[in-house]
């Protein structure tokens, strides 16, 4: 039984890894779609934004089916119930990169807008954390997780800069005041995505954690009996 | 035991309708520090998030607890993800408000601007929505569920319209560029925690459909057996 609960749970987690890598790849594509004008692939992302979805729905069934069936306890029970936010999460991620996909089709159809420079630095970064925060959860792994609380940092500051940059820009031509608003509203979704990536991290670090608390607890109760 | 388990669902009811008073509160203090000029209040929304954060650990820990304890299955079981789902909702729109507080300190330190008259009614629909939803997940009613996904259509329009109204007043008044890129935020802030009540409406939705469907499945089953 125990053995069969611990290949259904590796089945979940090679259906998350696909699903962020589906994920990873979108934001991919609508950043591009952005940096290189290129709407059709904007478009591909909304469209591709219906696989992401019926992921969502497949991890979700199947975290249930496992529930159910296995009725897992303590630390499995917890990484089960993480794949459901996990899920959650990147399905979130699959909505900001639609968005950004939607801002890219509209600014392309405009003269770019100087304060550019920043957003494919901070969207390589923002893809590189659900990379890993996807892998410090399937290793299970907090210091990688740890690693991606500290890039949350640069991409909110990179977010603040841009804002700024954009602000200032502005000031001296408002008439582009269009333009300026999608590109912070751009910034604004991959930070956005960078704040879900962080959430996954926070919970690997909490799992490790609360499976280390359960453990002791046991350990003492073993123990004291 | 299946008493018990009805017994302690309610507790995690409770506790979730209390959590999500305690947004819905906190979405309306945020939103008055800005309508009146009140940073006293917005300082409070900051600080009051803490609370909010608990009833998050607390919702969680309870629901893992519940499963591990009475293993429930099919809609049971979906009773008690749907609470983790919830009060991560509930924490999200909890971090919202927050940063409507803080925008709301920045901005009543500057000069009023006009597109300010949709963001009240914004707020209270939005309000509105936070409560509906909790109580359509509280009540299992689809209908009061179907209702907020239509609402939601209505803050879309609003937020649309706002960012529109201050593009247009800054064309002209380029100096007050910032003032009106924190209105649009704080706009986008409030539609952010109306997507976060229509997650749960939908959710409830899915909750009494996904019941439905097993049961559907269930009697068939009997039948053939």
């Amino acid at each position: 039984m125990k053995r069969h609960f611990d290949d259904e749970l590796k089945k979940l987690n090679d259906k998350l890894y696909k699903m962020g890598l589906l994920v990873e790849e979108a934001v991919r594509n609508a950043s591009d779609a952005l940096f290189q004008r290129d709407s059709k692939k904007a478009h591909g992302v909304i469209k591709g934004d219906q696989e992401i979805n019926l992921y969502e729905i497949e991890v979700d069934e199947l975290s249930h089916e496992l529930m159910a069936l296995f009725q897992p306890a303590a630390g499995d029970l917890r990484l089960v119930t993480m794949a459901l936010k996990i899920t959650n999460d990147l399905e979130r991620m699959g909505d900001q990169a639609v968005n950004i996909a939607e801002r890219a089709i509209i600014l392309n159809e405009r003269e770019p807008l100087k304060p550019y420079q920043d957003l494919p630095k901070m969207s390589e970064i923002v893809r590189q954390m659900v990379r890993d925060a996807l892998g410090a959860f399937i290793e299970r792994d907090p210091v990688k997780a740890q690693a991606i609380l500290e890039q949350d940092d640069t991409i909110d500051d990179l977010n603040d800069k841009i804002y700024d940059d954009v602000q200032k820009v502005l000031e001296s031509r408002p008439q582009d005041i269009r333009i300026g608003l999608s590109l912070i509203m751009v910034s604004h979704n991959l930070e956005r995505i960078a704040d879900l990536a962080t959430n996954i991290a926070e919970d690997v670090i909490y799992l490790k954690r609360g499976i280390d608390v359960r453990h002791h607890i046991r350990e003492r109760r073993q123990q004291e009996g």
